[in-house]
């Protein structure tokens, strides 16, 4: 049992919750029992080190076994060093360092994907990780995110995914107009989700494998970037309200794209 | 112009960030512009006083001319004293407080509601403030919230409602029981939102008045609410996520009712 929170090995987890230690090291840190569950389901071998309360063996025990069964070097702690660990003010009692993923936009376009979302400049964790968690449950195949936005692997980002971080690859670092031109020149159509759009989202063109290309929360899209775009496409506003919220408008707009059925382009095997 | 941050007006004005001052005066802080420019838009009479930093006059000369003429008491204070009033972190030169609407279910249900949503027992602020914001963007008539949920009143409610606070009636302090009893009783259809639920949400019936009824974020709605409910919905999950977070469930369900016309009950003249 480790119990000294001042331990070099606290340090270095604690030190995650900086970018640019993640960045150097290559690692992150999953805090809470639903991002460690889906870790351990879906990316066992990256999980480094898992960290188990006292409290928390007992009611974990399932999550623990999977790990142990998947050769994760689990460590039993005490609360003092899971809180020292934590970012949070409130640990609940599992916490993995976990190895960063690092998916390409080419193994993303391989896989022939019908269904995407681009945050461009998002800056908000709770948007970004909104966004992720959304894509996931629309059944997107993967989110794109542009250089300039938040870093998807800082810990509220992390938290918001709700473990759906682990289900859809998250490609992040990418150059915008260059990752629009790509997309586009794979047969993937550019719908730019913006308030000001001429296209009310039940007239969009859904039926083709697509893209959501979603701006920063303050300034939007940049006209470099809408203008890559085949169509800007709003939310229909029916009350008062100036606006939805970025991860709210991304949702509505994903799931309306979950129930349409897709066509393959031509020149390209994708999933329909 | 106010510059003592210590002045009983500024510690009165911060001691509405706890609840029971807001329940015993009536009233609630209004912290930013775009809030404000809400409150003053739609409820001037209710706005008691309007603060405003040096720096803030010209950057909303608007917002402050349409106060004036609308009678609010517009005071001009420096930057320590709007932050003493502020309970955030960066306050952004516009605060107001504001009589505490008090709608109540009758005044609702008089107006013939085509579509609602009910929050029982939610006590996350941002979703209660999120929800509250897509239901003014997808056209709901009001949100009705029970007793025992977050007060919609607190800052950081008030802040994720983006001003939609102001664009509709939102009821608080409702016995859940019996609002699901009286809006059955009025021909409103109930719908439970539930990841549990029998029907997939392209399949529900959304052509009568109806209300989304969703529950708490952990423990979602209880057997004795569920059962009063006509249908218990829930939004297909295309992926591998668990489930969605309650204001993309409530924003989900909300938009797919938006897009539905919907009949009158009989024996009610709805809106339709």
């Amino acid at each position: 049992v480790l119990t000294n929170p001042r331990s070099e090995r606290v340090r270095a987890v604690r030190a995650l919750s900086r970018r640019s230690v993640r960045s150097r090291t290559g690692r992150f840190v999953v805090d809470g029992p639903q991002g460690v569950r889906e870790a351990v389901r879906y990316a066992a071998r990256d999980v480094l080190d898992l960290y188990v309360a006292a409290g928390a063996a007992a009611r974990h025990e399932e999550v623990v076994r999977e790990a142990l069964a998947a050769g994760v070097h689990v460590h039993d702690v005490d609360d003092a060093v899971l809180a020292a660990m934590s970012e949070t003010d409130a640990p609940q009692g599992l916490l993995a360092v976990v190895r960063s993923p690092s998916p390409t936009l080419a193994d993303v376009l391989a896989r022939e994907p019908s269904l995407l979302v681009l945050l461009a400049s998002v800056r908000d964790p709770g948007n970004a990780g909104t966004v992720v968690r959304g894509a996931d449950a629309a059944g997107a195949d993967a989110v794109l995110v542009t250089e300039g936005s938040v870093d998807v692997l800082s810990p509220k980002v992390v938290r918001s995914t709700a473990g759906s971080l682990f289900h859809l690859p998250v490609v992040t670092g990418l150059a915008a107009e260059a990752t629009l031109d790509a997309l586009r020149a794979h047969g993937i159509r550019l719908l730019a989700a913006d308030g000001a759009g001429g296209t009310l989202l039940p007239d969009a063109d859904l039926t083709a494998p697509h893209a959501w290309v979603m701006g920063n929360e303050a300034w939007g899209l940049p006209a470099t970037l809408r203008e890559r775009c085949d169509d800007v496409v709003r939310v229909p506003i029916h009350g008062k309200a100036e606006s939805l919220n970025l991860a709210m408008a991304a949702t509505v707009c994903l799931y309306a794209s979950a129930g349409v059925p897709r066509n393959t382009p031509a020149g390209h095997g994708g999933r329909g």
